[in-house]
């Protein structure tokens, strides 16, 4: 396979020169780190993703999950690569060492990561989960529940599930039905239904752990009254193995039209009164908890949707190499075809997707690497600018990569014409499986309102200033080069814009009010989108820039690429702001005041 | 069903409100019909469109055709909604009545044609490619093929295609390498193989008649060298009835995304040298035959992805009004679930829909009423400034509407969340169905390039003076009207915008040079198809406006949300043409400068 998952020298550069993530390994944490640990796992990651899990990336989307005598079954490769993945030690790779893992820096894991969401998405759903459940279980359960539910999940012979979305109620959790029936053990009876519960139900481990929300009788209405609870389908005898069922039944598959390798089930708790749940944490935190997992899946989704749109753009760049078609402008249909690559709107194509790809990642890897500073950062007042700023760059990670991981696709179907839309070829099942991305774990018109509802404020605004700080950084830096100066100003002027902005936003919750201001959540948050990328951008220019003077050939063809894609997000992709700024500082309404009787 | 594929009352609106097609009657090629013989071929395209197509539209998805020994085999409804479709008369509507058709305006065909492509679009191809060889053969076809060939496509007897593609020259038709050698009956043995020809075997009539370009043995390299042939799958005996086999092999049948119900076949011609084809015209003008029907085809793909946008957006709004979901966002979480389509961020993505869905619509239909106005004009000054606009508009109107239509096809998913996801629900088929549309007739990149470097051009630019003179007009119209004066104002500013870049571009060709010029031809289509949909909008709200003040209750709100949607496109969508028109009249050379190794 000719590097069609990630190219590994855009991946050395993300984390070695742009990140410096062997910083990390000065950390007590990760001392026991070094480049060579790092690198090897990063091989790891890549060999098994290209041998276990692309090879059947096609096959699983042809033969989804069949639902037979109440199971799910699914193609024997998921469980294959499912044990591949558990015995690379990946699922426990960021635990403890004591509790079996590596300490591995998120930054490295989500890198990782990356390869087997390049190379199948929807057999890669089953180990995700199983590891946000697991961190669920690491954060929240008792030191008991760690010691019986999380070796197994650990070791790849149970998976978990996040079950929180009821068919009634969809993305307003604080509607949830399902209950928790207080026992004289302490444990709980559940009693509810669940829907698009990825992982649900699978033929692949012994067991499957469902992290479930629900709301024990008696407790508040509304997400004051939401506990968490471990639900297993089969509960353990003493030793800790499967023994009886647990009354959770799988009472259908949903057909999807992308991530087919994935079960996406309706389940059904204590259809006889006989579900067992143990109580996470304490009563009526659950939401809480969640989000806490919620936010590090969403980074999760968002490296999912950049690397699709990743592999899509190494799909679409290797078939324009190689595809003649065609002549140059000029030739007056005179000599031969040239590859399509030459055609200068392929190459818009293919720099489009290169921006959103490696910009993508970028994005990804930068809040990962928050992600570490919040946890091992060298003191506390780092660790909590690192908390804020990721708590305000999490839904930007989630929305930006979902909505552009999918336009990269659909232009790598543009790049391949007649053919991308065939099955022949990758692009068309990427472009499906991505689409999946702006939905789930909260869609993109939830992330607007969570950022501008909620992070741009939160406590007073300091994941912002934290940005701010940091583009200002940038900024300055790049202004010392002169490839970089003029796209230093073009972010100087946007940060204007965006501050003005959010000023004016922010000043109109009073005025206002918030139901005027929230109506254009979305264009803010793709606002924003559109300037953190562009600084994340700027600073691999940067990088760049300086790197460029002692390179060698290669690296010098690598290093002008960084530029251009630069170049090209910062002039053709950074100036919308400016009309987006003036809808939402004009509190446009047109969206808001269109009636329902008008439509 | 509940009016899910065209509302009945824009489509009155847009025919007889904004196109005024009444006054058509008083033509003499259209003197015998009446608003009442229009309706009753709409009511009819409805009644067929949701009772013979619509049903099995999933089923045909599902069930893709199959290949069995040499064959290709469709499910049955297939073949029961193509007979319907030509029993209806549709095939044969807009010829002349000595012919056996109806002298239907092509304005009202493509509304027509507007309900099949909503209803069931794999279906629909079968015919509609039919109805564009048989405009070929109408046109260019000796009396004695026209007499042979064209009442049995006219009746449905016979299906026809548009055999173009080869295998190695994708859209670079000048390298095609399929042979015709003449022979001393003075018919020709065809020699070649093409690629994803739509509808190329099928079980559905008793014969194909393929229309193919082939380079006559002898004949010029490149565009120049090719001819259009007749290539029957059986050639007819004396009575007409298909008799021997021609020598026409289905090599294998393309497998795609979406539009799975219509055949993309593989074809080899003469693998045993008896492929019988007989030349239409003269030979080496089947390019500026076959550019001629595909104008008109270009018109169909916009009808297709205008109204697949269209049904999607139908269905979304039926969903986002039935669906209850969360509370205000000034509700705190008090009270009960409120229906999606409250929320204004769900709004905002119904608004854009409709701005998309009708818009395209009424993109498509002015150009139908073009093709009318070229043929029956009032005299030949008149037929040749719509022919002039008409070929202006024509990339316009085959990439705006498959953009946008993709692009609400994409939002009509988003309003249904995880349910759009799934194939429960048929806007993820819609979303898959339309992407081919920027891709066959001429991918977008194609047209951006016929519209900047020919259509801007040809005859002294005297398309584009008459789109000014028009938008002109409605600027004055709509200044009359206290709601339109403001969007008035907008359209002005823009066509200056539009005006001067024109210009620049233009200028541009001689100093800069052709290759500089058109490096951003798609960033130009985009502007332009902005422009003219925003003028088109205007239109729009300029008739509600002029029509509100006597309006009933119901009309009211109809009126109201052509206003809304006219303010959101004119506001929200418009003005990225100032950024465009910077980057085109900066001649920007960011995309054209990226170089091959620098990916």
């Amino acid at each position: 396979m000719n590097e069609m998952l990630i190219n590994s020298r855009d991946l050395r550069f993300q984390l070695y020169e742009l990140l410096g993530v062997e910083t990390l390994t000065q950390r007590e944490r990760f001392a026991e780190h070094s480049r060579e640990t790092f690198d090897a796992a990063l091989e790891t990651a890549r060999q098994i993703a290209e041998e276990q899990f692309a090879p059947h990336n096609r096959k699983g989307d042809e033969n989804e999950p069949v639902f037979r005598d109440g199971r799910a079954e699914t193609i024997p490769e998921t469980k294959t690569a499912w044990h591949a993945f558990a015995e690379a030690g990946f699922l426990a790779a960021h635990h403890d060492a004591e509790d079996g893992g590596m300490q591995m820096p998120t930054t490295i894991q989500q890198a990782c990561h990356g390869y087997f969401f390049a190379a199948n998405v929807s057999t890669a759903a089953y180990p995700f989960l199983t590891v946000a459940a697991g961190n669920l279980l690491s954060a929240h359960g008792s030191a008991e529940q760690k010691e019986r539910w999380l070796p197994p999940m650990l070791d790849g012979r149970f998976s978990g599930t996040m079950a929180l979305t009821e068919p009634h109620a969809g993305s307003s959790l604080g509607d949830l039905r399902t209950r928790a029936i207080p026992q004289d053990d302490g444990s709980y009876r559940i009693v509810g239904n669940k829907i698009y519960i990825s992982g649900g139900e699978q033929d692949i481990t012994d067991n499957i752990v469902h992290m479930v929300i629900a709301r024990i009788e008696g407790a508040p209405a509304g997400v004051k009254g939401i506990s968490l609870f471990i639900v297993p389908k089969y509960r353990l005898d003493a030793d800790g193995n499967p023994a009886e069922p647990n009354d959770v039944t799988l009472a259908g598959l949903l057909h999807k039209m992308g991530y087919r390798g994935t079960t996406s089930t309706v389940l059904n708790f204590g259809d006889n009164g006989d579900c067992h749940g143990y109580l996470v944490g304490e009563a009526n935190k659950g939401l809480a908890y969640m989000f806490h997992m919620m936010n590090e899946a969403r980074i999760g989704v968002g490296v999912g949707a950049a690397l699709l749109g990743y592999t899509g753009y190494l799909h679409s760049l290797d078939y324009a190499r190689n595809r003649p078609q065609g002549r140059p402008v000029t030739a007056k249909g005179e000599g031969g075809q040239i590859p399509i690559i030459q055609h200068a709107d392929v190459r818009r194509m293919l720099l489009e997707q290169k921006a959103y790809a490696e910009g993508g990642m970028a994005l990804c890897l930068y809040a990962a690497s928050l992600f570490d500073d919040t946890s091992t950062g060298p003191d506390a007042a780092s660790r909590a600018e690192a908390q804020e700023l990721l708590d305000l760059l999490t839904p930007v990670v989630k929305s930006w990569t979902a909505e552009y991981g999918c336009k990269a696709n659909d232009l790598a179907i543009q790049v391949l014409g007649g053919a991308g839309y065939t099955r022949d070829y990758p692009v068309e099942q990427f472009y499906r499986d991505n689409r999946l991305n702006p939905i789930h774990e909260g869609t993109n018109g939830i992330q607007g309102m969570d950022l501008l509802g909620r992070k741009m404020h939160q406590n007073g605004g300091a994941g912002f200033k934290a940005l701010l700080t940091r583009v200002s950084a940038a900024v300055e830096e790049a202004r010392g080069h002169d490839e970089t100066a003029p796209l230093a100003a073009d972010l100087e002027q946007a940060m204007g814009t965006v501050t003005a902005t959010a000023r004016a936003l922010g000043e109109a919750f009073g005025s206002a009010g918030p139901e005027r201001v929230m109506a254009n959540a979305s264009v803010y948050l793709d606002l924003m989108g559109r300037f953190v990328v562009s600084w994340l951008w700027l600073r691999q220019a940067t990088v760049a820039a300086r790197a460029l003077p002692d390179a060698h050939a290669d690296d010098t063809a690598f290093y002008q690429g960084k530029l251009q894609a630069a170049r090209y997000y910062l002039r053709w992709e950074l100036p919308r702001i400016e009309h987006q700024s003036r809808l939402l500082q004009g509190l446009d309404d047109t969206c808001l005041a269109m009636r329902e009787d008008w439509f």
